[in-house]
């Protein structure tokens, strides 16, 4: 008989939850209405604040990421508007998407999959827009289903010299795992996830709104009503919400953003990028190819190239063996990539020991040297002592 | 010192939710596109078909019951359609906003908070309706913000006659606390939430589409992403989710059906209906009016007038010495009536305390005599014991 599963989760969210978190979301629920439930939501959207490193307000929505997304684009937009999508993912293709189904004109700037956004495109499609006709500029910090982070520094620069143009970002997979500091690079929309570097389960998502988006909020004309950022802003004052939001979901978050600021934003930026270098590193000493380009490697997923292998099947001998649950290739990359998750609560222990699972199984089919192994290990040591 | 917070959730959601339901909860969370997570939704999806009486799909959308229910509303219908809103309290009225927003044209059909709506004039309406402009009726079946329960048998008996409208309602709080038959009454678009009859914390809500909705959805040019339902029903033929969903309210979910299927139907709706029927009765031997017409009592909320006092005051005595939470009165109703919720996980322990605690708070306030006590529980007892 099978032991009990003790499953890892190594995927870009859901990520792993922390016992204390898990404790929290399993209290007595409390009504939404109540002094306690306000005093919850007055914590959380404090230190929403502090995360987003942001004066801007914070909310937050009972639905995925996408509906957060979703949430800024329409909430901000006007029929008809023109807008900037960047798009070098499944994401980046998903807001294209939602932003074609309010009937927005979206100019698409592309990069092949792998590859990060051209800043300078954004820079000549702004720069050359004299009657300002471009309305917002939709963009993908993380690209969880390649592993590549764009430069939204360089990129949102460029927007605020638009001076018109507001900046709708998803920073699903970034928040929480590298800096994204929300006023210091002027993003108006900033959308978000439980799910991720937050460290609780899925079911919540964020966004920040500038004062620059909540003027452009006053003049939107696309129909909304559950997704409507002014209901949201309006319950916050009174620290509420429109509709019964998740309840237990914000005893969890107000843990986990708890633990969060005892770790320090630093710590836990460096704890990132301390595992992301020792993954990729690890990786090639595997003989793995990175599928992201190395300059533009997201600090909270890596995703690997199987050229003479079905990353699927790899993938399964991995979740048999040894419980840890990687993710796969969407859409065209099915097959052809595997992603190790290293976003949220995972620590040094988790590296090691995907590493140790990814080349045991390399080595039991012949792939690679028992040396090349104890040498990726090594490499990561280094970095993980760093 | 004041000992730990005990506190008995009697309002119309959050309800209480049962121990194996929070235990379930506090697992930690899985892949959303593993095979494990395929089996939980492929075992909700039918606990909730059982629960909607229904073979109709019933999907799981990570949000509040307001989002079901605009989900249903903005899948089905296309800009400038007539519809007919029932409207006799505050969820009515949020239907009737819903669908303004979303540029719907809407002939009201109002009765006074505390009365049913008159089903005779939804026949009139839709039987004078020879070009058949009307699209749908929008309906809230217990409206929770009067603790009245609307005719929807007989209301949805017309809406069939006229072959056309859909019938688009808001059983939030009937679900799992009365009958409703979704196929033999022939209701298209049921939405409803996690929060209430199915004993799980909020954050998730359910929509039951019928093969007459889903043709209605193929014309539908409302503009919708993330709660576009054709989504959902193309993700749950492989027993997964568009976006990602709460997961781990899923988890609950799955052992709350569970429970429910344990307890069967009929058992379900019995409790209810005593426990409905002991606090109305209890209430008027304490001297107090029901806001509701008599017979139209929600199974799940008790609304309760406060003439000569002023019922947050009331509301808080309650909370502070017996840490029962009652709900108050919403808008214009505020401090006019107080209300008891008696849905999902409650038991007749529940029902006693919570008519001791009015009964006991009345009497320290010079309101009625012990006797009217005594005598409010033996009558409950009564009804408790049939």
């Amino acid at each position: 008989m099978a032991i009990q599963k003790k499953l890892s989760l190594m995927i870009p969210g859901p990520t792993p939850v922390p016992e204390r978190v898990l404790e929290a979301l399993s209290r007595h629920p409390i009504g939404h209405r109540s002094k306690e439930f306000q005093d919850i939501v007055e914590s959380t959207t404090n230190n929403l604040k502090w995360l987003h490193q942001t004066s801007n307000d914070v909310l937050t929505i009972t639905g995925s990421g996408t509906a957060a997304m979703e949430a800024g684009i329409i909430s901000t937009l006007s029929k008809g508007d023109t807008i900037i999508c960047g798009e070098n993912g499944k994401f980046g293709e998903r807001w294209v998407k939602v932003a074609q189904s309010f009937g927005l004109k979206v100019i698409t700037i592309k990069s092949e999959w792998g590859k990060a956004l051209n800043p300078n495109e954004f820079k000549n499609v702004l720069e050359n827009d004299y009657q300002k006709k471009i309305k917002a500029v939709i963009l993908t910090h993380s690209e969880t289903s390649t592993g590549v982070i764009n430069d939204l520094e360089t990129i949102s620069s460029y927007i605020k010299n638009h001076k018109q143009a507001l900046s709708i970002v998803d920073c699903v997979t970034s928040i929480g795992a590298c800096n994204v500091p929300t006023d210091d690079w002027g993003l108006d929309i900033v959308a978000s996830g439980s799910q991720k570097g937050y460290m609780i389960p899925p079911g919540l998502s964020f966004v920040s709104v500038s004062k620059k988006a909540w003027e452009a909020c006053e003049n939107s004309d696309l129909p909304k009503f559950y997704l409507n950022l002014n209901s949201y802003r309006k319950s916050l004052k009174s620290n509420s919400n429109p509709y019964t939001p998740a309840v237990n979901l914000f005893f969890a978050l107000d843990e986990a953003l708890k633990m969060m600021r005892e770790e320090g934003l630093e710590n836990i930026f460096r704890r990132h990028n301390k595992h992301k270098l020792a993954i990729s590193s690890a990786m090639k000493a595997l003989n793995l190819k990175l599928f992201a380009d190395e300059n533009f490697l997201s600090p909270s997923v890596t995703s690997i190239k199987t050229e003479n292998f079905d990353a699927e099947t790899f993938r399964k001998l991995i979740k048999d063996k040894y419980d840890i649950l990687l993710a796969g290739g969407q859409d065209n990359l099915k097959g052809k990539i595997f992603r190790i998750g290293h976003l949220g609560y995972v620590n040094d222990k988790d590296i090691i020991s995907v590493i140790s699972a990814v080349g045991l199984t390399l080595i039991q089919e012949s792939k690679i040297s028992v040396e090349a192994l104890g040498e990726a290990l090594k490499k990561a040591q280094i970095i993980l002592n760093q």
